[in-house]
């Protein structure tokens, strides 16, 4: 955070003050009207929190459902993909003390899962979570005609939180890319 | 929400599907790595969730501390101030139906302390709300010299959370270029 004041329509606001705990200037603005095409501005606002609030606002954490579409664009081995889930869930779990016998069964079995299946370019990969977060559900379509959609079930909470992690969690998760579109959709539909 | 396709570097991904409920393509991205220059692409990826999860993230319903920082700009009467802040209060309550003589009351005392002040320019209103919502605190310090602080307590959860709304509320607040901006802090943040 900078220590400089951000000044509003010239009104200088600190960008951090302290109430009972140090908060952040989230955001500022001002309130006006326009009449016959002059602008008449009221006052200049700016809005402190704290910066905690980032972390009840990731959308990965809120209670709905959600279902995540994988397209293959260069083919790979379903075990080089499942090792990859695999790294990114255990570790997540270790580092937060959650890695015990019953989150390395239900992860085995996700890695078994992928572990036969080769993902030929335009095979889908999906999950689905339900609001309640578990059980969860993977779903494999190979490109190859013909072929049925391959399903499991994922049963243990924390395996699937990190799943869910994994592609929708911004800073350690898969593609960066995804969280900022994920954000903009989110920052116009909040600020309608 | 359009009915078009999205297509992510040349896959079609479909606006809506539907589990359990009926969801909406909120953000997409690709999975990738450079390798001298060479931009390899494994996946295409969309997300998909119910539309409510945007109530879910609305920043002023997380609980953490808020404080808001007014500063006059045009100079107006505090009971003008006073009016606009009823209203949208009062008008919020009783459109879910929680205007009842008690959220009448505190209502009344903010307009009463709002009453026999005069806004000058470069007068400070704020406005404190803990963590847990109620109660907030309402401050006043005049432009003029040597005038101290006044201060109000509002006790009433549900008036204290419609002044938060008015605010920041979104769509129906006073000012959403305050959204806007908060939104754009947050989205930033959230794809860090």
């Amino acid at each position: 955070m900078s220590s400089e004041m951000v000044t509003v329509d010239e009104i200088p606001f600190p960008p951090q003050i302290t109430v009972a705990k140090p908060l952040s200037l989230l955001g500022h603005g001002i309130t006006d009207i326009e009449i016959h095409f002059l602008q008449i501005k009221f006052t200049a606002i700016g809005v402190y929190m704290e910066p905690d609030v980032v972390k009840h606002l990731q959308q990965w954490k809120a209670p709905v459902e959600k279902f995540i579409r994988v397209v293959v664009i260069k083919e790979i081995k379903g075990s080089q993909y499942g090792v990859q889930l695999e790294s990114f869930v255990r570790d997540s779990l270790a580092a937060v003390d959650k890695y015990e016998e019953e989150e390395e069964e239900a992860l085995e079995k996700v890695v078994d899962f992928f572990q036969s299946k080769y993902f030929k370019k335009d095979s889908i990969i999906t999950y689905y979570f339900p609001a309640t977060s578990a059980p969860a559900e993977i779903g494999f379509v190979s490109a190859d005609e013909g072929k049925e959609e391959a399903k499991m079930k994922v049963e243990n909470a924390n395996v699937v939180e990190m799943i869910k992690k994994w592609y929708l969690g911004g800073t350690r998760g898969v593609s960066p890319s995804i969280i900022s579109s994920i954000a903009n959709t989110l920052s116009s539909n909040l600020s309608k």
